[in-house]
């Protein structure tokens, strides 16, 4: 799953009668704008947790929805300077997770 | 989904008989050209939302229909420089996405 | 679905009996090079449409045959180059395609 | 399937129902923070085998789940700075792969 | 599917039931190290043909294997170099492709 960051909603008036009305939310993936389905009511700011691939569908609500990025969660808590430093740092030095505290 | 912009129509004349006549049209994912089945009827130019994955083939028209890019909408408004500038600019700064206006 | 340039076919004896003796071809996608199964008979120095997903499956012939990218259409006309300096250009004027002459 | 290395569990109070109580971890996948449903009960360091698609639902314990990613095996012994070098060594000399002792 | 060059056996005593005790093989696609299911017993050294996506399932034994990543095949004869250099090359020129000798 990807942790993106919620921009806004996004409005397309003529879509395909299968996406129904069901909230889009245009998300950072990095520094990449997608477009996905929010199955928790996210607001802009939130950051969260988005499913793709063939589980994106279900996750919108049932196995026939065209979705292939979906909302299923908002993070507690997520500091991205140090979820950053940490992609920059040594992952090669194990049990020794660098900074953001007392994890587990 | 991607946010893609219509570039043009498609001629594929020798194509396999499952691709019917639908309508393919070349989008632009960001600096990449791709090929998407128009179930929306967009024109050059449109802003788009794309669905991949098995989505696409629900998406074409059918749970078979063999499709792994289907153009499912066209967005209202875009505006692709404020697009650019939020991704360029300080996504660590909840509840205040900057630039086009009142968001939400 | 991804617009490639077949190079040539791709030899490999030694598979799986899923494979069956199905075609197939060395493409170029962007500048790396994939593997497709060639379902419409393209020779090299053509431009072709793959599609990947699960669609390239039923795309290779059946439900359960094991591609992930599939040649499914030869493009009548393409010119990488007038392809390559619209991507570079300015995507945010709507309406005006650059090159290439009367699109739709 | 993706080598990663898990950074820290990750809470998410508000998220749709199908994710149940699953354990989320933080993996780093390259220099990208991803999520993954914990299979097989991972700490922070261990390297780990991410499986992607819909194989990832099934690997999360059922066929409906809305995975993407899930964590199916702790790999036993890891270094990442032998698999670099490897990497940007000379792949194209078949036979003799560089340092990390006797493989196969 | 993906051209990768077999790295290396991997092991991971802890894994998943549904893994079984398949072969592991670390391979290389162009600098990313990945793990894919080896159903055609490859060795180091070797280029292969992998397959992702769902298929990477049917190809692995069973339609409800979780693969991401399956070695189909092994390559009679690949020469990176002139793939590098064909890459790297002038695509635009189609009926011609550089190097390699008398294809097709």
């Amino acid at each position: 799953m990807l942790i993106c960051k919620v921009v806004k909603p996004l409005v397309s008036t003529n879509r395909i009668a299968d996406f129904q009305h069901k909230h889009l939310q245009v998300v950072l993936d990095g520094s990449t704008q997608k477009v996905a389905v929010d199955a928790v009511g996210a607001i802009p700011g939130d950051w969260v947790i988005c499913v793709g691939s063939s589980a994106a569908r279900e996750a919108a609500g049932s196995k026939s929805y065209p979705s292939d990025l979906t909302i299923v969660g908002i993070i507690d808590h997520w500091d991205p300077d140090a979820a950053k430093e940490m992609a920059a740092g040594k992952p090669a030095n194990p049990g020794a997770p660098s900074g953001s505290g007392g994890v587990q």
